[in-house]
C-alpha cells in the first residue's frame, strides 16, 4: 500500500512572463506544484498558508485527486505570498521582479496530527527554519526528502546545513551543489554533500536532466526533449513531487524504486513546462503519464 | 563482417594547457582521435598529412590495431599542423593560443584506391572544401558521417551546407546547431538540419551528453559522469570515432545499431578526457571499454 506523503512548502500566486506569454496571480508555489505531481500515485497531505484573497476553488482539482488540505492555513485579512518573474529569451535565466511574502512572513507550519505519523516527508522550497519546525513535529518518517534553492545558501547557510543533516534524500540543482561545496565537478560536489548527511542525492541540471547518487551508485537521466517550453516555473518542484510520489507508491526506497522515481519526476516536470502555472498539471491524465514514461524508457534505452 | 571505415581529418601536434597540467607538441588532430577510437571494432583507413618533423613511431599503436596509414602523406621539408590551446578553470571554455597550418595549407587528400570502394566514411573536422574533395573520390559509400566545427560556419558556410547535403549522419555540437539554424531549441534545430540532407543527426552537448535524431525518432544519452577531467581535447572526435566504429562492426545502420553507437561513442569520449592527447586511448584495452559500456547501460537503465 502506498505510503502517505506530507508536503510542506510555499503556496503562492505567481505573475510570470515568458516569450510565450504571461499570467497574473496564477496558482504557484513549491507545495502546490509538488502536490499536484505526487497526487497521481500517493495520498498527499499539504501544509502551507494563504490569505483570504486566495480563491480556494483553484484547488478543487487537488481535492479531487485526494489531496488533504486540512493543513493549509487561511489567514483572515492576510495577503497570499506573491512572486513575479520574467524569463529571458532562452528560458535559461529569469529575473525576479517582486516578492511579497504576505502571510508567509509570520507562517508557523502546523502538521495536522493525522498527517504527522509515518509519512514520507517532502520539505519543498521554503525557509530552512520552517523546514526544521516541520521535522520537529513528525513522528517516524519513512524518509525526509528536501528540496532547496540558492536563496537559502546566501541568507541562512547554517539553517540549511542543519536541514541537510536531517535529510535522507536531498534534491538540489547543479549550481546550488557547486555553490554549497565549492566543487565545480558535480560528482565530487555530490560526494561531499553525501558526507553532510543524505545517503541519496538528486542533482538537477534543468534541460540537461539529473544525476542521482545513492550510496556509491550513480544513475543519470536526461530531461525529456521538449520542443516547446511555455513556462519552466515549478518544473523543479514538480520533479520533486513526481519523484516522491513514485517512492510512496512503491512503498520502498531501493535502487529499483529510485530509478522509477527519477523517470517519473522527469516526465512530470516535462508536462509542467508545457503551459503556465499548474494549467497542464491540473488537466493531466494518468494515461498520458504512462505513455510518456514508456517513451522515456525507449529514448534512453541502451540495453545493447 | 565489419565494414571498412575511411577517416579523413586533421593530423596534428597539440600544445594544451589545462588545470591538470600541460603538454607540448603532443599527438592530436581529429583524424588521429577518431581513428584510435574506431580501430577497436573496425578496419580503419586514415587519410591526412604531416611534415617530416612528425615522429611516425607515435602511430605504432594505431598500426598494431590494424589502422592502414598508406593514405597519410608525409611532406618532405614540411611542418606538421600545430594547434595550441588553454582551457579555463572549469574546462567548459578554451582559448586558441595559436594555429599553424603548415602542410595543411596545401593539403590535397588522396584516397588510396583500395580504400575508396564501399567504406563507411567519417569526414572528421577539416575544411568543407577538402571534405567535398574526399566525397568525389569515394565509390559506393555505406554512409557518409560528417563531423564539423563552428569555424567553418563562420568562414565557409556555403561549403559546409554542400557537405551537409551529401551527409547521411551529421555529428554536430549544440552551439553549432543553434548557430547554423537560428533555433535555440535543440530539437527544432535538429529537425531543421534534417531538412538540409541528413536523415540522422547527433547533437553533442559535451558534459551533458548527446541527442540523436533518426528520422522521426529521438534518442537521448547522458555523458559518462567523470570525476576527474584532465583534458577534453579530442573528446568530440573520439566520440565520432567510437560511434562510427560501432556502426561498422554492426554492418548495419538501424535504430538498434545507432543506440549501440551512441553508447560506444560516449564511453570512448570519456576515456579520452582522462589524460592528455591520445595517452589514454593508446593504452586502452577492449575489456575496459566493455566494462564501462555495461556500467553505462546500468546507469541509464529505466526499464521500469
Amino acid at each position: 500500500m502506498s505510503w502517505p506523503v506530507l508536503i510542506v512548502g510555499s503556496t503562492a500566486l505567481d505573475s510570470v512572463e515568458t516569450p510565450a506569454g504571461k499570467v497574473n496571480d496564477a496558482l504557484g508555489g513549491s507545495a502546490f506544484f509538488s502536490a499536484a505531481a505526487a497526487s497521481f500515485t500517493a495520498p498527499v497531505h499539504l501544509v502551507g498558508v494563504v490569505g483570504d484573497d486566495f480563491a480556494l476553488e483553484q484547488l478543487d482539482f487537488l481535492k479531487q485527486r485526494g489531496v488533504d488540505l486540512t493543513g493549509l492555513q487561511v489567514v483572515p485579512g492576510g495577503k497570499t505570498f506573491r512572486w513575479g518573474g520574467r524569463y529571458h529569451e532562452h528560458l535559461n535565466h529569469r529575473d525576479t521582479l517582486f516578492t511579497e511574502l504576505g502571510v508567509f512572513e509570520s507562517f508557523d507550519p502546523v502538521i495536522p496530527d493525522h498527517a504527522a505519523e509515518g509519512p514520507l516527508v517532502l520539505l519543498a522550497n521554503i525557509q530552512p527554519s520552517l523546514q526544521l519546525r516541520v521535522l520537529d513535529q513528525i513522528r517516524n518518517p519513512r524518509a525526509v526528502v528536501t528540496d532547496t534553492m540558492n536563496l537559502w545558501i546566501n541568507i541562512d547557510l547554517s539553517g540549511l546545513k542543519e536541514v541537510i543533516k536531517r535529510t535522507d534524500i536531498l534534491i538540489i540543482n547543479d549550481q546550488e551543489a557547486q555553490m554549497l561545496t565549492n566543487e565545480q565537478n558535480l560528482l565530487r560536489a555530490g560526494r561531499k554533500l553525501q558526507t553532510w548527511g543524505p545517503r541519496t542525492l538528486v542533482v538537477k541540471k534543468g534541460e540537461h536532466g539529473a544525476v542521482l547518487l545513492n550510496g556509491q551508485d550513480v544513475l543519470c537521466a536526461t530531461a525529456w526533449p521538449l520542443e516547446n517550453v511555455v513556462d519552466p516555473t515549478g518544473a523543479g518542484d514538480t520533479f520533486a513531487g513526481g519523484f516522491i510520489g513514485a517512492l510512496a507508491a512503491a512503498g520502498e526506497i531501493s535502487d529499483r524504486t529510485l530509478r522509477a522515481a527519477l523517470a517519473r519526476g522527469t516526465v512530470l516536470a516535462s508536462y509542467c513546462c508545457e503551459d503556465f502555472s499548474l494549467n497542464r498539471l491540473s488537466k493531466l491524465q494518468p494515461e498520458e503519464i504512462a505513455s510518456r514514461l514508456e517513451q522515456f524508457r525507449q529514448l534512453t534505452d541502451f540495453a545493447l
